[in-house]
This record gives structure tokens, C-alpha cells and sequence, in this order.
């Protein structure tokens, strides 16, 4: 992979008006994986009370991460979407703690990417959620 | 179910800052399913090229709109998180209309409520997406 | 779609060695749905004090019927393979009784077709189980 | 975790009428986690045409290996059920091949269990399925 496309994944990201709202941004981008993060924010709260961020926030924070991963990969051509995506919440995210999130692309098919996300506060040992997915796959013309 | 739960359901959909922010609002609670809306906005778009609203803002909806489904279901007593969901995407909202999203929720057991949303957007025989997930049941004390 | 579509998905089950060793059959294959059952059988139990029969075994007879659902579709050309596929277990099937299940694809896009199927016993009111997946979809040459 | 409990695990998946007519059995149990095989055999074909095994017979595997991981946890009181399971299927297992799967149980909670499960064959650096659920956590009176 040419350091053109990990800068155009960066690119990308920034321009994605959802990413920006919401505050998310790169932390890094390799061959088939990222890593991003989203700083905490009153208008991602979820449960006013706790002050917890809404799942999807988090949600929106793994698919984002996942599509950069496939977008990444080595076989990869540039475009990609969500086919399918399912994430377990293991716990609640700590209010104040930037949320981060690591995916990995383990398998470039013909026509389908598999993903796997997994999310984190400032305790990484207890993961806050993890995210399997399929990603539509596009190895050029 | 006494309209007290339901006007519970709506207010405290209002008091969530995430959905605030991104524009939800309630059309409808019943008696374990909800309907919910999101009007098309410049900050929910994933693809800056042709305008299509990012998945994580479709999966916002979905899960909100599931958590207030399991929240209005006869059994419930009011507090629900989400375990896990699964979101499968048949293709992009049209950009321009409003997404709406209905959620049911078709079991309320012990420990776990079962939940189906799918959302749509003008063209209602053409869903977007269809969500499943699992949510924590209450049955209170 | 063709009668000979209908026959040829009914005979490929029947071809099926897997299919066959666990006893399910075809009672409809129609454009894009199909119905099997499972008779109850010692065999199939996951556990011995209650005679429940095996997750597996409710999942196979689902991941065959979505199969044959998407095969039987208007659009599809015969061949196709589980992507993904998430099984919801609502309840325990109860022992002795037929379980059956029908499956229906409701969205066959260019690259992944939607399925989702429902699998329940005598008690067709309550639902045995949920599963909602994407196949590869191949619309012929 | 204590001797016994892995016993426990061992002797109850031995029990189990399913596992054993599949021709499942354990390589390892541990403290949360679990390996189990099973071995090729022609009532485990899923497509006559090419020997490939059926994704339900892989799934049985995953699930069973799956819920011994959850009762051989170290909170685990010995009792837990498929609540949601989700299998990504790579590639076909190669016909002929032992057929493994390890299971991690990643977080034992309140009332929900996750797992994680592999399935691979003799090429063991590129899986065969991935899943991943959610089980019922008892953590004893």
C-alpha cells in the first residue's frame, strides 16, 4: 500500500460531515486496520443522567473506523460500504474519557471484507464495545 | 400500559442530548413498538459526493428507536440497554428525505427483550435497513 | 421464476448429505421463501435432562432454508453461500415436536441478498427462533 | 475455577446426544475459554459436489464450544444458553480436514455472557468462521 492511499483515507475521513459533527478523527492507518477517536461531547450523551454516551455514537464511531480498515487493506481499491454490521456492548463508556476504536480488516474476499472493531475508554483492559461486520469489496476494475 | 409510560417514553426521548442533537423525534409509541423520525440534514451525510447519510446516524435512530420500543412493552419497567444489535443495510437513504424508522419489540423474557426495527425513507416498500437486536429486560422488582 | 427452479432447489436439499443426516425436508419452495421441517429425533438433542434439541441443530435447518430462499429467488441463478448469519434464540423448542421453519428474501441486491427466517414448533405464536442473514447473491452470467 | 468444573464440562458435552452424533469431542477447557473438534465425515457435507462441509454443522461446532467456554468462566455457576449468535463465514473448511474452533469467553457480566469463537481446519492462519454471541451469564445463587 502507497502512503497516497493512507492519506487519502485520512482525507476522506475529514470529509465526511457526520465524522466532523460528531468530532471523530484518525489517530492512525495502516494496511487494513485504523484506529480513531471521538473526544467526549455533551451532544453524544445518550443518558442524561449518567452522562454516558449513546451506543450510537459509539456505533457510528466503529462503523467509520471499520470502513477506513477495509478501505486500508492492501487489496483494496478505495470504496466500500456497510453490508452488515453487529456490535455488543460490554459496558458503558466513562463519561469525560475519550472513546477510541481499533479495526481490523482480517479478510479481503472477492466481493465481501470482514471487519472486526473493538472500542475503548481510558481503560483499555475492558473493552467497551466490539463490532463484527461485512463490508462490500471493490478490487478495482 | 398507561399513557403515563408512554408520555415517559417520549419525554425522556427528548431529554437525550445524542438524539436532540442529531434531529429524532417520536411519531409514535405503543405498546412495544415505536416509530421514530429523522429529517435529512447536512450533518448526518456520510458521502460528501452524493449526499447519503452516514450508516452510524441510521443506526442512532435504530437503536433509539429500539430501546423506547423494549421501554413502552407491557411487561417493561422503564430501564432497558442495549446488548447487542445487528444492523444489515439493503441500500443508501435517499438524500433530501426523511428517515423514519419502526421498531418492535416481539419478545420481553426474563433477562433479555428481543427487538426488530427496519427504517425507511419515501419509498416505504424499500427498506434501508433492518435492525435485530438483544436489550436488557426489567421486569421491575 | 420457473417450475424447474422450484424442482431443482427441492432436489438439491434432497442431495444435501448433511440435510439428510439430520431428517429435514422441503414442505414449500416458493419465488424467494421456503418452508422445512425437522422432525424431533434423539439425535438432535443438545440437552439430555430436558430433551431440548441442540442450537445447531435449529440453526442448520434455518442456514439451509434461507439458502434455498435465496436460491428460489426471481432474480437468482442457483448458486449461493451464508456470508453471515445471526440466529436469536427466543425460546426452547419443545421436545417431540416438529420444528419448522420459513424463510423469505426480501432484498436480492447486485453482490448480497437479505434473508430472514423464523423457526418455531407447534406453537407457531411464539417463535422458536430469529435469524437474519446476507448470502452471495449471483445474478447469472 | 476447580478441577471438577472442567470435568463437569468435558462430561456434559460428551452427554450431549447432539455433539455426539455430529462427532464432536474437547481438546482443551480452560478458565473461560474451549477447544473442540470435529473430524470429517460424509454426513457432515453440505455440497455433494464439492465434499465442503455445511456451514450448520460448523456452526454446531461453535456454539457448543462456545457455551463451554462460558461455563468453564471462572463466575460461571455452571448452567448458560445461546441467547444470540452471529457466524461470518471466510472460506469453505477443505474436505478431508479436521475441523477445530476455540472459544473465548471475553466478559462475563450480571445476567449476559460474551464469546468470541474461531473455526479453522489444518491451515490454521486463515480461519474458516468467525462468531461471535451473547449467552446467558448465572452466576449462582
Amino acid at each position: 500500500m502507497d502512503i497516497s492511499k493512507l492519506t487519502d483515507a485520512a482525507e476522506l475521513a475529514k470529509a465526511i460531515p457526520h465524522a466532523q459533527a460528531l468530532g471523530m478523527s484518525f489517530v492512525e492507518i495502516g494496511q487494513g486496520h485504523a484506529i480513531m477517536q471521538l473526544p467526549y461531547d455533551e451532544k453524544l450523551i445518550g443518558d442524561p443522567q449518567t452522562g454516558v454516551i449513546h451506543g450510537g455514537a459509539v456505533f457510528a464511531l466503529m462503523d467509520t473506523c471499520a470502513g477506513a480498515a477495509v478501505m486500508s487493506h492492501p487489496d483494496a481499491k478505495g470504496y466500500t460500504a456497510t453490508i452488515d454490521l453487529r456490535v455488543d456492548y460490554m459496558r458503558s463508556a466513562t463519561p469525560g474519557q475519550i472513546l477510541r476504536t481499533r479495526a481490523d480488516c482480517y479478510r479481503y474476499g472477492r466481493s465481501v471484507a470482514f471487519v472486526r472493531a473493538v472500542a475503548y475508554d481510558e481503560d483499555e483492559a475492558r473493552p467497551v464495545a466490539v463490532a463484527n461486520g461485512a463490508f462490500v469489496a471493490s478490487k478495482g476494475e
